[in-house]
């Protein structure tokens, strides 16, 4: 069976795994209070070119999200999002769960524009009726998206200036970050990202890691007591080490970089492949999502071979499926795939 | 001041209060543990010809919405509502602080389309991942809407099917019940209310009441405990007769029904006197609310003498107003505002 | 029958259902933003002797303390009380339910120690895990206690100075307030609460109003966006006049001092004649309730004619029931009831 | 550095990396649905010697806390426990933040006692009020408890005993479980854990993994849509493959009760080593953590040498310290912190 199902179906790239078991029997602090964390720490901060950013580091996206969300947000505040975000869809509920609004925006490619932000913004506010309504405390946006497609940097500027008017955070799920700065043709980079964001994270669970996530809070803006905080929801590893050895080992020589570019490389020659093959891509995505329009009879074959996720059933006699690449995917498994169409 | 603000503007209705204090030094027990509470209940049993109705008084609607929702659903459902509902827009996150999402659909003049609703619930069973998603667990519609909009007995009995072939309770929400029923069109009786809801409230604080609303249970299905969570949500009143004594005489010789008229067809007099007068109407409503498009010259003009509601702002030079009437709206009122026009 | 089973039995004192029903049908805005909440809130101020209070009118006594606590705490934040507390023992769970624990101290006759308060401070910040608890972020008392005892001057002023050293408010349930500040013997005046507390109220259900408490602020503490969070909690009331209108009849002319001292009288005519006729008394309570100690004996001949509550069961042959009187009680219910012991 | 401070200070036992490697590049489906926690499940349930059990694997001992308790309570119930327990004292009110209070009763040595349980239960139902409290729902109790101390068979039988007269279910938190089951003299069994308890988790943290927990149901009671309820929570990890390999390992060849085993003999060799050199032991305790009360001067003189953790303040010049044991300690590091007593 070929996988292509998710970019979460392999372990740990080597390195990490290697870095793992020789600090193994190494005795350290917990609870992210270690050598290890505070060595991750500084490399990311060095990746980022940013001495003071504040890092911290949680187990999963989900759990990221709602930790941030909850902790950013005052009582009566909610998040907007783009109505197809993961937060909005995908979570189970996780941010309502802790007492905040989902406020859905509509979504083109799965991008919040910042056109329909602004003109959300300003409707809320010329209400009369206002202090009736959650106030929205803060903006999440994913870069890649749910559907593998990215901002471009006057897109992120446009957002983050509008944030800055209306002075609400704005807050980067970068669950597959790797895969969206390495993209071929994307104007954003890693100083973009700083610099329009008040919070993000660099995902590690999708981009080699076994799991773990760094948040990244770019303006002094940690919540007091966060170490409680995240206790409180029982995101709190005792052994932090295990995130730290990881994303040391992630952000040492650019490994985050090379095999995010790596399953960059796997996924456009997967899309090359499609589109050869006359298979029509449901979105033009740059990363390493790619969404294709399956017939019934398609779906049947390939899936007799090759691993594969549902997306969504646009209608009675197709079905969008999505074929993910990652850091662990091989050239041979495109290649078999690619014999398979 | 000519006051159209809304219908919760003046008291209650001189008979409630003559109720409260003709019974007012009699001893009774607290927590709506006493005779007038089972004697209201007894007259609402009557009035929707059902005896085996569950009925509960609790103090106001954002109440009720919150207490019903966050009771009746299990951890992991949402709550599915127009997208223009009061519980997604009006209720300062009250049901997403109880932990449960409200999923939002499109709604035309504020109703919930019985398609709609079957198509988003067709298309949730069939994603493979939506034990990723929250789970519907609840319908939730208004009845008048917040436009002032009526379900026909068709569209009722269409939702409710939909409703039960998903196993999903249809909650009712009748802040504005009366006017609802008693609009001079409507095919909507009693009798479809209670077939086609598994819970509903009839709401006295919009109709005649200082406060308080008789939440309905039709299918025996009040929760385990009721007076715990009630009490657990700081809903639970004291002096429980207050609300008792209020429905007691609200039902007693047809009075909420009688007042209920009156409301309409002050409402319906307003109607024709904007009509005649050439002022747009935003939306046609058959009830108590009627919603006028003012350009900016008008809205300052009667501003002076008439108190009405801000509702949205389709343009730069236009608003749209809401005029309310109630039980408590006198025929000189509408005279008056309608010479002013 | 005669009634002395709670302060909440009867309706309004007559002169609050008479205001109610002068005003009736005057048009005021909802939510509290209306003419009559002003007023009562200026009577208060003065009543109080500081014209600077914050002051906000909610429904119940639970619900004032959910709201309270649940928007003054900080997320990590839990409350500290008496293990006797109303927050601890009998509001079903609703403080938790709000996310924030309840640290409850021991506690003689109902009364929380400044002593215990400040000797579980010092432990909890010398304690090198404290992050891994909630922080103490507020200290909850009632005045009277839940068993009637009162607080003196030095003893308030005391749990005040702990609370100001650590940097945590004060907050004083005053379900009951007016039966503690006309006690016969009490030290502690107007002054002394507000001096102490940040944040207290003033109980209207259980002191001669159908519903309504009055939340007093005595910091320029009250929470951003309070109306928001209110709603929020479903505690919102629409008609907002209708406690404003109960609130300024309280404080008219003195009437909750009034009718307070009136229900302590009849409370230590019912201590004397629980003592002459050698009934033990199981507190020594100056307050509006008294708890008596009856055989099973004595207590199935009483319940024949007598509504009184169930307190707690010392052992099997005994039980303490709670006697309590009110401004509704009248001095010939007193009169008879001793004729039946 | 000799380091006793707790028992996650290193990373895994190295069998346990072992398969984390070897399996790495092995394509899974994500979020437990995976070969690796098929086989683990397995292997818990031959080693617990039933067939039907369910089984769960979650990150760490305060998330399983929570996720049980929250997902196994309804919305008005409450968890009863010791005051010393977990859940009561170090989770950063992690359970009163999913709306749940703890009924913290009186322990001795960290056990909670049946009849002090038998009693509170016994009140609580006779209090005629008791619908205005929080209903007992579930019991936690952990073993070894939080002072190492260990509940016999009978103890546990009797407090299964109570639980299954008020049909309450009893879960046992067991983060250190194998530390538990591998004392001396201990008379309790994997069977009699799985005879007397609803739901308990086996701790992979502390006992040999980088992370993980097995959470078991013994009487098919795994809530429904626990999956879902799970990742609402924020704790449903992508990769549950590396929870399932590590208790695979854990479980094979019997390598978590070896593991335990050894670090038992350290802790005893440790406690006679201060036994030996006239150390108080604060605590009896037959598990790996030891607790020892110190003099201001031990304890600056050890503390340049040894990790310890500080666990209370019994006076001005003392102070307990607990020293722990694990799967990694070695002997020669127990030899050299005897020689620096």
């Amino acid at each position: 069976m070929l996988y292509f199902m998710s970019d979460y179906t392999e372990g740990a790239h080597p390195k990490l795994l290697k870095k793992l078991c020789a600090e193994n029997l190494v005795s350290m602090p917990g609870y992210g209070d270690d050598a290890a964390c505070a060595s991750a720490k500084e490399k990311i901060r060095a990746a980022f070119h940013r001495d003071d950013l504040q890092i911290c580091f949680l187990t999963g996206g989900t759990q990221t999200n709602l930790v941030v969300i909850s902790t950013m947000l005052r009582r009566y505040e909610a998040v907007v999002a783009a109505k197809t975000g993961h937060v909005s869809v995908h979570e189970a509920g996780a941010i309502e769960y802790t007492g905040h609004k989902v406020i859905e925006l509509e979504a083109a490619d799965g991008k919040l524009d910042a056109g329909v932000l602004a003109a959300y913004l300003e409707t809320y506010y010329a209400d009369a009726n206002h202090e009736h309504m959650p106030f929205p405390g803060m903006v999440y946006i994913s870069h890649p998206t749910e559907y593998g497609t990215l901002y471009s940097r006057a897109e992120l500027d446009a957002l983050s200036a509008v944030c800055r008017r209306y002075e609400i955070p704005l807050y980067l799920d970068g669950a597959r970050l790797g895969y969206g700065l390495m993209a071929y043709d994307t104007d954003v980079g890693v100083d973009d990202i700083v610099r329009c964001c008040d919070v993000f994270y660099i995902g590690g669970t999708k981009v080699g890691a076994l799991c773990g996530e760094a948040l990244v809070l770019t303006r002094q803006n940690m919540p007091a007591h966060f170490l409680t905080l995240i206790k409180q929801q029982g995101a709190l590893l005792a052994k932090g080490r295990v995130l730290g050895m990881q994303f040391d080992a992630l952000f040492t020589d650019g490994l985050y970089w090379t095999i995010s570019r790596h399953a960059i490389d796997m996924a456009m020659a997967l899309k090359a492949a499609f589109r050869e093959k006359g298979y029509p891509l449901y979105i033009d995505s740059p990363t390493n999502q790619q969404f294709v329009l399956l017939t019934d009879e398609q779906m049947a074959r390939l899936g007799r071979d090759v691993a594969f996720s549902f997306w969504e059933k646009p209608d009675a006699e197709h079905t969008v499926v999505r074929f993910a690449t990652s850091w662990a995917t091989r050239p041979e498994d495109v290649e078999a795939l690619k014999a398979l169409l």
